[in-house]
């Protein structure tokens, strides 16, 4: 028994208690004849006193610990005479009777603190003391917390969890596969899942009825900082369901999370909003609505006046932003010089100041009266106080542009609070892209997606008219999840097959076994898939999904602190009937 | 909205509710002028009355219904004349009003019935289906639930599940890793976990204090009936403890699972028995303890009366069968047949029958006296009535295969009922085993395994005497798990590396970011895996883990299912910088 208690927990109500702890030398300080140690572990950090005049060997003991040093104490409980309210121990201090040393330590390369001195690059290679950080494990327990508390909720609404393979077959369609030589099947590859999606569809084929894994799945694709080639998926699906009845299960389990782990209460069903409003109110399917600041067109206000940049746009819109009349020339300097980052890619920006006078100043003066500014500003809502910006161009394009000037006003205003939550559901995607560089169609979301009903004898005459049963959840800008009804009727099926273009050959060798289970009886059914952490990431404040996951890889798709991948033996090689064929230069 | 209600729940209480249901078709019957089905979903099955005079077209549509259709139907609950006592709803049946086909069926490959005509072949082929049949669903549902059960017990005990990564770096040591090649490092392989250890430590190196995952874990290894290139570990990690600590929790959490799924509450500690006495008492580390009938060793009592088989043997020794006197000539020549089949390998068997008049019959009476046999009796403790059966050789090798013929005496006793569960702990395994091939020490579980403390001295004496601070959870004869303690100090694990013959450059090249780890001060620490596939199947009383497998592979390593590993496209080959080497002959 090394402790009988942790370092965490300890209050006034243990005083005169004797007590054994172990933990992490925090920080060691001498102070006249006493020395005073901050004992550390994941519970919490407790004060240990050693006093030189009462025992002085004990006492040099304690002064020869370093940073991170283990050690187990055991000592009474008092009351501090100076106490600590930055830590719930902080009312108690063990006068420490016996000091076992655990195990010592080299300096660590960077301080083990919330806010510590090590750089990005030092904290990834040393990633198990980056763990040590309170701030970092926090992110951690919460992602236990949150995944538990899924389970929770799902297991009570008779979902299973059903483990599915890792190790499946390739198909060539979508992003990039990782693959697994497969040494007794010389030639022959596994792939790593990029989603159970095929196995939870075979699931509900099997009567599993509702479904549910929390399932690692795996892209080989070029990496950013949301993006991680092994990431975790909350994966679900139902049956005898239509739309509603999925999108009322997740509402309840995005609630469940936010009441039992962030204390949150949604009142209300999650707004709905339909994937066209989204384009032309925010430019996205993934609107941040913690703020309004809709867009507003222009396009038939501005017309005629000969200002050639909006009469040539397919587009003129605008936003709104309350009580930034007094934006500077320097600040809307800034923002023109943000909307024409090449990221972003606008030309220019019009803004419209609606002065304290009722009177209007804008960039386009030249070209547009006072009247037909007050005309804008009208479509608008504008107050006196208020700022007009407008971007034109073609149409996809400036609106896109125009969501991210919103968003970034947003956050300049300070719209876009981390505490404040606000989600919403996007409705009624298109079933189908257009690409015009292969001339076809794309399935939006995967070829299983089921056309809304209505929109069926849309298929023949305006394919790219019809809407899907697809759906996504979206939470502060952020794409949590989505999902949609699948297609169950064959006939259905094959003609979407067709619409995308493939040959019959094709789609037996790519999803052969979907269609080939679906002979037998295949129910209706949905489903939708969370993307784990990014749920965590918003949850806890986070930029990038990196700092949830324990032993994240970087961009290049390394693990820096074991070094992964590395070079394996001929042998092994030999075994998998492989030969590398690496180009001079890499 | 496909249903109100599941085909399971409608009951007594429920009648003249008009309810719909969906599902599939189980059985399709005419009966004068009434046709009868039962409908089928996860939940139960619900008979559906359709009467000819009251509604013919109905009826004609519910008539022209095939095994396996998906149907949707309304109708009033009523209760039935004829009940049926073996399903939960035979009290009642539904007089349907109307019904929707929602799917058609072909014709399934095989009965989807707990007892089917289907092959194992077949069934794995068309796992959708065979997973429709309850007693194989059921299987996968209690996974779920002891899966579900061991989380919220471990959470319940402050442990965080921590997802470690699944591509990770290869190390050469131990089964043979599954790889997967590395298209932005070209020519650099991840491999896929064999299990979380290395990470585990890392993260109690981390101050993550107690951890848990139910986690996936990959061996490249060729299969049996127990083994899967998949499979999956309940992975756990605990800091600052002893044995004690974990044997304690870890037995708390598999009562946990005894009381919660089985309802089988265990009382008392689990019994302990170490190692030796596994091998001295049972001829095994997973000794099968329903049943005693003990191992007795008579070597000094055979010797010198002229047997050679006995006399030029390094064991002698047996079991007494209770009451089996009685076995006839063919019984006792089956069991000698039995112990000299090749995998078991035995040379011969010694029968003594101890006869009701108190005399004894042996198939060595030509060597030993009554006297004789009488002392070999009194050792066993043998009645009249009882059978003993004696082997004799190799000691390490006459214990093993007694051990098979204790168990296959156990089976044809009925001693070894699937329904009672006789867990214990093996304690105290040797830390080393010798390999005498390459002549050199191996790690019985692996290179960071603790020594117990008093047996460090004998590091330097006799190795092979050291004892290891390592445990195995078994029951009814099945290991379940097993873990240690960890050796936490650099100077001892310096000195384990250099008795497993390892160089620094090996050491620091396998477990190089262990060892450095290790410098930042690592805390006392040590755990336990559980084989959640092995624990479901002692669960669900399963011969196979494939059994609770969702998409088992089967001993190529293959999904029959959809014919995974395939080809890949040279294309993609080529990204990998990859060749294929393909012999001649396969």
């Amino acid at each position: 028994m090394y402790r009988t208690r942790t370092c965490g927990e300890l209050r006034l109500s243990d005083v005169n208690q004797v007590v054994a702890l172990a933990g992490w030398v925090q920080k060691n300080r001498k102070m006249g004849g006493m020395s005073f140690i901050d004992i550390r572990d994941r519970y919490g950090i407790t004060q240990l006193v050693f006093n030189q005049e009462s025992n002085l060997e004990l006492c040099e003991q304690a002064n020869k610990l370093g940073r991170e040093f283990v050690i187990q104490v055991t000592g009474t409980v008092k009351e501090r005479s100076s106490k600590n309210k930055n830590i719930e121990t902080g009312d108690v201090e063990i006068i420490v009777s016996d000091l076992k040393l655990l195990n010592a330590s080299e300096v660590p390369p960077f301080t083990i603190d919330d806010e510590t001195d090590g750089g990005d690059e030092l904290r990834m290679q040393y990633r198990y003391l980056d763990l040590r950080r309170a701030v970092v494990r926090k992110n951690l327990e919460l992602r236990h917390k949150m995944a538990f508390e899924t389970r929770r909720f799902l297991d009570a609404q008779n979902f299973m969890e059903v483990e599915t393979p890792v190790l499946i077959k390739s198909t060539p369609e979508g992003a990039r596969d990782f693959v697994v030589p497969s040494r007794m099947n010389p030639g022959e590859f596994y792939a790593l899942p990029q989603s159970p999606q095929l196995f939870k569809q075979l699931l509900m084929v099997s009567g599993f009825d509702r479904y549910f894994q929390i399932a690692k799945c795996f892209r080989d694709e070029d990496l950013r900082a949301d993006r991680q080639p092994e990431f975790t998926q909350i994966d679900c699906e139902m049956s005898f369901v239509e739309q509603e009845d999925v999108l009322n299960i997740f509402e309840g389990l995005a609630k469940h999370l936010f009441s039992t782990i962030k204390g949150v209460d949604i009142q209300g069903d999650f707004p709905r909003m339909t994937w066209a409003d989204g384009m032309k109110y925010y430019g996205s399917d993934k609107p941040d609505i913690r703020f309004e600041m809709k867009f507003v067109e222009l396009k038939d206000l501005t017309e005629g006046k000969n200002f050639v940049v909006f009469d040539s746009a397919e587009y003129v819109g605008g936003i709104c932003a309350e009580g930034c009349a007094s934006f500077t020339r320097k600040q809307l300097d800034e923002l023109t010089d943000f909307v024409k980052r090449p990221q972003i890619g606008a030309k220019g920006m019009v803004y419209v100041r609606c002065e304290a006078d009722g009177t209007y100043k804008s960039s386009v003066d030249k070209f547009y009266s006072q009247e037909d500014l007050k005309a804008w500003g009208e479509r608008f809502g504008a107050k006196s106080g208020d700022l007009i910006l407008i971007l034109s161009g073609e149409t996809e394009k400036a609106q896109k542009q125009l969501c991210e000037l919103r968003l970034e006003m947003g956050s300049r205003l300070g719209l876009r609070d981390k505490n404040v939550f606000a989600p919403l559901w996007i409705v009624d995607f298109p079933l189908f892209e257009w690409d015009a560089d292969s001339n076809r169609f794309f399935a939006m979301h995967h070829p299983f997606t089921s056309p809304k009903p209505e929109d069926i004898p849309l298929l023949d005459t305006a394919p790219g008219k019809v809407r899907a049963n697809a759906y996504d959840m979206v939470i502060n800008g952020v794409e949590l999840g989505g999902g949609s009804i699948r297609i169950h009727d064959s006939a259905l099926q094959k003609r979407m097959f067709e619409l995308l273009g493939f040959t019959d050959e094709q789609a037996q060798y790519q999803f052969g076994f979907l269609m080939d289970a679906f002979k037998y009886g295949a129910p209706p059914h949905g489903g939708l898939a969370f993307g784990l952490d990014r749920f965590v990431s918003l949850f806890a404040g986070l930029d990038s999904i990196r700092d949830c996951i324990a032993f994240p890889k970087n961009n290049s798709g390394r693990d820096v602190m074991n070094d992964a991948p590395s070079r394996i033996d001929q042998a092994q090689l030999d075994e998998l009937s492989l030969v590398l064929n690496l180009k001079e230069q890499k």
